[in-house]
């Protein structure tokens, strides 16, 4: 308590302060408060802790928390964080980056273009060491990103950029997969829940569901099309219950639509899946807990974050233009029909 | 064209070249490349962007991200990126932090105490202007806050904090209110199902259930706790079937949780309502569209945004050790019995 006094007040404790007080070196006080790199014995660092305690010493904010340990970090700029699809391939980013040393920030577009440029702008000026990019648009453009000067990797696309990694989910297959199944249930007339894709695209599930139908030579079913959420689900759910004549499945092309379109037949009574089957697109959390659970195309989220990881920062660093197309699993449950 | 040539191409053009070229000081080059802070007539303006583009002037990548318009920046770490109660209160605190031009780095602790106090060094590190924490803990360590030394608020919890301002939903009253309804409609056995609350604490909720229970003179019904995720609802739902004396109605401290019991209870083949009735708490979006739709208590997700904004970098700034305790509401569907 008597050292302090003699000091200035405004003067700044420094780190060679700390050490004559506590009889160390400077590297000793810094080992002390960054916590290495080399070890320091348990006496000397009470010493070290005391002096720091007695003097005030404050190293500055930034200098501080760095010293602390912060990581190498990546930013990962999602189109829309309430879809659960989205928030489980942040998760599996995270643990991917982790393994490597890096901490992951996410940010929301929340569908908006303009939103989605700042957190390009906004990573890249915090010195992120690179930006996973789930983009808003169909096309993502590219030249807002070149800007940022910054690595980056197109994720949960299904267009090769020129010049940028990018990794996404066979859809078409997937969703041709899907709607093979529900044929092979006996269904003849099958029905299409589209998501809104952004202008400027066919999106790939469509495709799926037409090349299904084309190849066992039946015709289309009726096209509702909605918002990728629960609340277009129930809308298209409405939709497709008065359609003029009904069909008894549908493909759906996210499971938070059919999460809607479930409530809008629960609602009308129907039972289900008799009265119409269902295979949806994801293989979110959400579809194993729905009534009945949702046969669903499940997107592999946990291959595409550790191929969109290497290629931003680990072994597959530096081959731009390498487009990652990587296939999903479709995964059985009862509203497709299966027991 | 000429002026470059005579440049040798290593050499890397400056501000002072910029400025030497357009006849300007080099801080007119650095207002305009910043957009500020002081302004710049237009006629200047033009022959400095024209001196820039002839010269090929490139500030570093940070710099010049700035200068594209990098925001101001806050930093939000959740528990549980994959709750989707934490999701809609990140959507609610970007859209408040966008009304007052900050944008929000989101992590997500997944469940860990080390992961956490990593991520406040992280943000304090690229120096975010401040941080919401949503904490893993019930009484969140804020020693580990303090040495950060950036604004902190702490966001939905319900422990006041010495030194930091918090804001957190009123988890007792909420849960009270919707034991009282259960009472309402006739239910003398009401279960409890809770989520595994940090050591270290008594959750409200609970408090809550066991106030109604008294008020009404009526005994305890069995308690099952687990996770607060689905898949822990699922177990706990399981559980409750098997109690010796069941219950014939349960409160749920999460939608997450109530949605996994459904699941139980469907497979078991009850009716529900009538067999089981539920309320659930947090009033997330999924809760809408379970079936039945679930009674639920909603939190004030989008009120406790705005306190916490306003704590952090708004009206109420540098109010710390204020703690903001916002009233929940009672959401009726039909998981409860209602029509």
């Amino acid at each position: 308590m008597n050292e302090p006094a003699v000091r200035s007040p405004k003067m700044a404790v420094t780190r060679k302060d700390v050490a004559r007080y506590a009889g160390v070196s400077t590297a000793v006080v810094s080992y002390v408060v960054n916590g290495g790199p080399r070890n320091v014995s348990p006496a000397t660092e009470a010493r070290v802790r005391d002096a720091i305690a007695v003097l005030d010493y404050r190293p500055n904010a930034a200098a501080r928390a760095l010293k602390l340990g912060s990581s190498r970090l990546l930013g990962l700029i999602l189109p829309d964080n309430s879809n659960p699809f989205f928030t489980e391939l942040a998760h599996a980013v995270e643990q991917e980056a982790e393994a490597l040393g890096y901490a992951v920030l996410l940010t929301n577009s929340d569908g908006s273009q303009a939103r989605e440029q700042a957190h390009v702008r906004n990573l890249a000026a915090r010195q992120v060491d690179g930006v996973f990019l789930a983009s808003v648009q169909f096309d993502p453009d590219v030249a807002a990103l070149e800007v940022a000067d910054i690595p980056v990797v197109l994720l949960a696309t299904n267009k090769a950029a020129p010049g940028f990694a990018s990794v996404g989910t066979d859809l078409r297959e997937g969703a041709r997969a899907a709607v093979k199944h529900l044929i092979g249930h006996g269904h003849t007339r099958i029905a299409l829940a589209m998501g809104n894709t952004a202008a400027g695209g066919v999106d790939d599930r469509e495709l799926g569901w037409l090349d299904a139908l084309t190849d066992a030579g039946l015709g289309e079913g009726p096209i509702v099309r909605s918002l990728f959420t629960r609340a277009g689900g129930y809308a298209a759910g409405q939709r497709l219950l008065a359609s003029a004549e009904r069909p008894t499945a549908v493909f759906v092309s996210s499971d938070m639509q059919a999460i809607g379109i479930l409530r809008a037949l629960h609602e009308a009574g129907l039972t289900l899946p008799e009265d119409m089957a269902i295979v949806s697109f994801d293989g979110s959390t959400d579809a194993e807990y729905s009534w009945p659970a949702l046969s669903t195309v499940k997107q592999p989220v946990r291959a595409m974050a550790q191929a969109a990881v290497s290629a931003l920062v680990g072994q597959d660093k530096g081959t731009p233009s390498r487009h990652g197309v990587i296939a999903s699993e479709l995964v059985l449950r009862r509203s497709c029909g299966c027991p």
